[in-house]
């Protein structure tokens, strides 16, 4: 059986265990997971490593290596999902990664350094307020006040870890020394367009991207939709609309920047009413925090001369920040010359979504590959990876595991 | 007492009697339009005229003219509010009818026509789906089917006439005859800032503007807001907002047309995607049908080829239509010469907002006249029309009676 093949059969396992019959959710540390992590645990064990479950819910598969002073090099994804979710965001490189290292059992083959496996539990934070639980531990970064969130039901994470059959007590002990760590690379499927686009299969991440996100708030004056004429109006939504081309233009002008309006509401919105309020949202992500802050400067100016021309008011309330997380240059040159290596042309993109190696940013180097996935849909049943692109991702992580240096 | 100060005390008499106490609101055939009818009929009596409530709820004070094969004049508006209303909208245009033909009676002056003051009952729509069931009724055009509309209480048209006193099957006698009519003359706040902002108290109305409804339905591709680059966007809102951008460009650059988008909505619409499907309303109006119509065509046009562009679908729905309801050229004239005798600039401007008269379009002639309001608010209790505004706009109407052939 070809790589890919095998992949997407364990793929197609875990799709089946799931939450709620008939769709895809695996919630963090519900009976779902505790069946999927078992269900992990064992192929990990089957491939050669010895397998636990750790302090916070990841499943950790440990292969040695040849040299005990060596460092150790982590790989794996999540195996969380969102509710009705697709089969390959996150376990796609958790299965992957078990696949490569059954291989290299197979084979009696081992590198100098030890390989950990990691199926994070808490990726996708949609039972508790936070995500990244799962990372955040081995990156030494876990609150453990993060104890105390409610899931909907008013289950805390203390509780649901402590029946999970965890210790809370013991997350800080997962923290991973980084003088001991290689790195961390995850496999993910893009979860965008541009691989399909392009023609292209797979893709070497340089940074997740930074975030700014907040909230444009426009009061112009309501007024009759037959009484009032065009020249003497102050329209609100006329005004927004003409900022949401703006942050348009931004996104679309500025390299590796993307900037969207996801949301516009107005209040007490009517038909025959010329708006007198309207509310719209701001996304804006670049893996250059730089970038990303002249943009959030650049717009908000934009936006106070289209309120002053239009004698409207507005105000731009950015709630959110967070800085782009940078991959490992030694890693992405490593992965860059496993394309190499294989005759594959390289792309190197941001990733505009967030993930588990996030956590790591300033502490553990990683890195990321990307596959291409069809019509760039994710958090969706429709979510899809041919075995053959798995295949192509799974050869590269490979060959790169092959030739990293201790 | 001046005729403004006079008029605003009725007005403040007028404004006591209401359905929801602490707040203006009368519905058709209400108990407290009961109450207003009665009161209304009491001073039409008073004011020297003979009054009734007809078939359909309307008051009717007839002040016989000394010319008995003289057409009669209808003067009047509605005293029917909407929820939370201002005391202005409708009953300073009966008010004042009341308070000229009292002064006329005191004088012991009568034209050679009949005048008869007519205060509607069912301008504002607001009880029964259908509006205008007064003045459709005096137009001949009172269709019997309504009758049957219920309100939200389950309460049928046939019902509340009976319980209000009516005989809903002499609705059909009210119809005027055109043969025996000169013509209906209201006075009206403006509901709308124009004469406001140009330093001027009253115009004469040239037509009640046509209107177009309708909804636009765009149609893009959701993705993830941080995946999915723009140049690979399909995004409705920002689709969307270039449509809105251009409703607004048609009004401005179309004399006498107004365009409205008045409400717009996504479609599981969220902060971090890009909008995939995105509605909005359309309110276009203009006196000119043919300036109304071509509006509708260049815009749908526009829609299309901004849809084009960017690889969205948009669906255009016109919905409703409502015609121009012109104003009658001699009546116009009429109280044009009112004005240059009183001194005062003409100002001509189209109704945007509906009003009883258009139910007379095509079959009697009608003439308006507006009143400034203060910052062009209306269907509000902050309206307000100044007892000094309300003078000029009594004695235009004054001296227009007073001048007016048969």
């Amino acid at each position: 059986m070809g790589i890919g093949t095998a992949i997407a059969a364990r793929l197609e396992a875990l799709a089946a265990i799931t939450d709620e019959p008939g769709r895809l959710t695996r919630l963090y540390l519900s009976p779902a997971h505790r069946r999927a992590a078992d269900l992990v645990a064992s192929w990990m064990e089957e491939a050669g490593m010895r397998a636990r479950i750790d302090a916070v819910g990841n499943v950790v598969g440990r292969y040695e290596g040849t040299d005990p002073a060596a460092k150790t090099l982590l790989i794996g994804s999540h195996i969380d999902t969102v509710r009705n979710a697709g089969r390959f965001d996150g376990m796609l490189g958790v299965v992957a990664a078990i696949e490569l290292v059954g291989r290299l059992a197979a084979q009696g083959r081992r590198r100098p350094f030890a390989i950990e496996v990691v199926a994070f539990g808490d990726e996708e934070g949609v039972r508790f307020a936070s995500a990244l639980g799962g990372s955040r531990a081995l990156a030494g970064r876990f609150d453990p006040a993060l104890l105390d969130e409610r899931d909907e039901n008013g289950v805390s994470r203390r509780e649901a870890l402590v029946a999970f059959g965890c210790d809370p007590a013991r997350i800080a002990l997962e923290a991973r020394n980084p003088a001991n760590v290689l790195g961390y690379v995850e496999m993910h499927i893009e979860q965008g367009p541009v691989l399909e686009r392009e023609g292209l299969v797979v893709a070497v991440v340089t940074a997740i991207n930074g975030a700014s996100r907040g909230r444009v708030r426009v009061s112009g004056e309501s007024g009759h939709a037959g009484t009032v004429p065009m020249a003497l109006r102050h329209d609100a939504l006329a005004a927004s609309a003409e900022m949401v081309l703006e942050v348009e233009r931004l996104g679309a002008t500025t390299p590796d920047l993307v900037a969207t309006v996801g949301r516009l509401e107005g209040e007490d919105a009517a038909p025959n009413t010329v708006p007198g309020a309207v509310s719209f949202t701001l996304d804006i992500r670049s893996p250059d925090d730089g970038v990303r802050h002249a943009a959030v400067t650049a717009l908000s100016r934009s936006i106070a001369a289209i309120a002053e021309r239009r004698g409207v008011a507005a105000r731009v309330d950015i709630g959110y920040e967070a800085p782009a997380a940078p991959c490992d240059a030694r890693l992405q040159v490593g992965l860059a010359d496993a394309l190499a290596r294989l005759g594959l042309p390289l792309r190197r993109m941001p990733s505009g979504a967030g993930h588990d190696a996030m956590a790591f940013s300033g502490r553990l180097p990683f890195a990321m590959l990307f596959v291409r996935c069809r019509d760039g849909i994710s958090h969706n049943p429709a979510e899809y990876a041919a075995p053959k692109d798995i295949e192509t991702g799974a050869r590269v992580l490979a060959d790169f595991i092959d030739h990293l240096d201790t």
